[in-house]
């Protein structure tokens, strides 16, 4: 079976066409390189309302297993896309953005400034990843590894047994 | 002076007796091997308020010094112990689980899926651990070695003055 | 420009000067060396409300750019500066003390016990650093090559562009 993953990608520069997106349709890449299927991509203006209310619209109507966000995780006044992510997940998953940073951490210091969360909503997985193309590509290669096994446990009733369950 | 633990084993096949739990009774044999005496020992279904109760119960009533919890920390609908300890800790720490996913990291991809959380009630510190064996006892021989110091903090009445502190 | 910056030392026996702060001085020579003007220092008790109401001050009416605080981030009863940080603070930045404790683990086990947070209000980045004036110099060290760019970001509108936005 295919999962369904959904890209988000959260810049008001790119909502406005001033901006070209180009970290949400690499993202769109790897993840077909995975063998999943983009069910569905959005731009969104850093609101932390119409964030939330894409996230929604993902877990809840499209019911995608896999959202990745890129954009709005920075220090910048409008960089909300965290707090819009925890406003919509039901349980954090905080060792997914802590493994994304530790590795972006030993290719800059300013690897510690993504300030991206990640978490379950339903049957679905929402991970933020930084907003320029090859920060969001480096974070995610960092989890890649387990995406697979979350995404089967998040599927299942019981817990799944696995050494790093 | 000798600390009391307990370890509670939270598990839905278990506590249904349809599983066999390995995990708790190796936790209390490292417990021992620390020199800690374990007082009590648990087996609850992944529901989130009987793991708060017994929790509440481990650090109000038995005023036990340590609590492990084995299992309930993966992503599948039930896996919820995270969510039950959040509920009842004062104090998050949380450089104790981001510690315990780093090296499980080094094991396996998968280490970055533990969602397990640590924290303090009272005179009580509550640590996550994963289901399984294996990955229980990776979990907390990562941070085995500061658990002398942190108990020891708990306890005075000022803060202790150490390199980590 | 030259970024302002506070030193805040959070001490009960520093307070009631039964103790000389030596780290408030030390994280102010740092500071200094990288360029900046620390336009405020306190030493406050181990009070979360004392705590927070410095912090806002800090933010609100002085307005400086970065708070450095040290002490209150242990285990023991009166350790609140976490929970004083997380009752003002805006947005969380949670990379900055996953980084401090991550270098600190490779120094003593005891690193993974600084429950230290980070986060933005205003326009202000706060970071909680350990009591210890060799805990807090290493755990500030951590993470000083990102500052520059973090209260960068911190004042801009947009969103910045580098690899770990």
């Amino acid at each position: 079976m295919s999962y369904k993953a959904a890209v988000i990608t959260v810049s008001d520069g790119c909502s406005r066409g001033e901006r070209t997106d180009t970290s949400g349709p690499s993202l769109c890449r790897i993840i077909e390189e995975m063998g999943y299927e983009v069910t569905h991509i959005a731009i969104v203006p850093d609101e932390r309302e119409l964030i939330a209310e894409e996230l929604i619209r993902c877990c809840d109507d499209l019911q995608v297993n896999l959202i990745l966000t890129t954009g709005g995780t920075g220090f910048a006044k409008r960089d909300v896309t965290p707090e819009a992510t925890m406003d919509v997940i039901e349980r954090e998953t905080r060792g997914i953005p802590e493994a994304m940073r530790a590795v972006s951490m030993q290719i800059t210091p300013c690897g510690c400034l993504s300030r991206g969360v990640a978490g379950i909503r339903g049957c679905s997985l929402i991970i933020n990843l930084p907003g320029s193309e090859k920060g969001a590509r480096e974070n995610f290669n960092a989890v890649k590894g387990a995406i697979d096994h979350a995404l089967k446990m998040i599927e299942s009733d019981g817990s799944a047994n696995c050494a790093g369950n």
